[in-house]
């Protein structure tokens, strides 16, 4: 027997999505509940990411995680082992989730006693930017293998996050033509205030900086309810 | 001066685009030109693999290059340089090209003299599969760094496509836990014709066996018309 749900879930049949996003992160504040929309493009490492998340925080906080993808459930499965609430999505082939997509997740998912949960985003650099989910804050992911050129390449998705993590930090010896110095320039080019933290999910590098923002981020969310 | 032209494409006017790429196949073939349409996730190694290929085969085949991207001309600076006629088409935010985009492009482009046009897609595994382009062949890149599950992932993209290159192997070593075998076998269940090839546009492995594929492929395409 499986330990998730698997919902599909169906587009919205609102049209004004950032209207509905406003709603859905006034509602997930009203139940206490942080909400992290987590994007990257394929194979970044959002999954090792969060489970090294989750192995950190375990005991500290309830963690849920809504696995968003077109087709597959192993991330479901992976997540579920590490110890944290999980559900699949399915996006029936879309490449994107919006609010209300995220509101059908939330609700299967059950928050009530969830202090933080993460929505694992369909892997793609383009569309999710463009949605608003009515995540409390956007995180995403570039791994180091995919070089340092695109925040030229993704503008809008690197303007739209609060953090960028930079994943696989342990493999900069391999990939010596990518320059942390020039990804940070060009990431703060486009959005100034963006926090980046140079991570490895693999080595644990960086890891303590991104679960002190988090714990910070989700102590302000319930102080300033 | 620039050495390539910038234009912003619109979107297809037209219903049904499996109509007009079917048309656009064969004005192309009218032509004797054979167009590639090259697709895979952000940083899987599109243009540096297509620079390489083009140092292979100058002086054989005349070749066209159609960048396509959200909004920088990084990538058709590099081709430029690299010895092909290249443009570079912006799609203002849409993420992923049409037949009808694709026939923009191909008229600034100007295919009367080339032999071989390659469209590098948006990167992206999601939206790029729903659309023919109006492409002779469909191939795509997996880079080693994004991990052998992501045709569970993205099944649709690996199901459309004539030729997977696995791209980045000289990493293999860091990433251990990529086996070749699964890969393969997860490619072939969605798609049995599919011809995988492992590469490296770094060391030139395996670029052997891609510049004889697509040596046979434009050979073969002349002959038929």
């Amino acid at each position: 027997m499986l330990d998730y749900k698997i919902i599909e879930v169906k587009q919205s049949i609102f049209e004004d999505n950032d209207a509905d996003a406003k709603k859905l992160r006034a509602e997930i504040k009203e139940q206490n509940t942080f909400l992290v929309n987590l994007m990257s493009a394929p194979g970044s490492g959002k999954t090792s990411t969060l489970c090294q998340t989750i192995a950190r925080l375990n005991g500290d906080m309830s963690i849920g995680v809504m696995e968003a993808d077109i087709d597959s459930d192993v991330d479901a499965a992976t997540i579920t082992k590490a110890g944290a609430k999980a559900i699949q999505i399915h996006t029936g082939g879309m490449c994107h989730l919006d609010a209300d997509m995220t509101r059908q997740g939330l609700r299967e998912l059950g928050t009530e006693e969830l202090d933080l949960v993460f929505l694992e985003n369909v892997g793609n650099l383009v569309c999710p930017a463009e949605f608003d989910t009515g995540a409390s804050k956007n995180v995403m992911i570039l791994s180091v293998p995919e070089g340092d050129d695109k925040p030229l390449k993704y503008p809008l998705m690197f303007s739209v996050c609060d953090v960028v993590l930079i994943n696989k930090c342990d493999t900069l010896p391999v990939f010596s033509d990518f320059s942390k110095t020039l990804v940070e320039e060009r990431i703060h080019k486009l959005n100034p205030s963006a926090l980046v933290i140079f991570i490895s999910a693999k080595t644990g590098e960086g890891m303590d900086q991104w679960i002190d923002w988090l714990r910070g981020e989700v102590a302000n969310w319930r102080q300033h309810e």
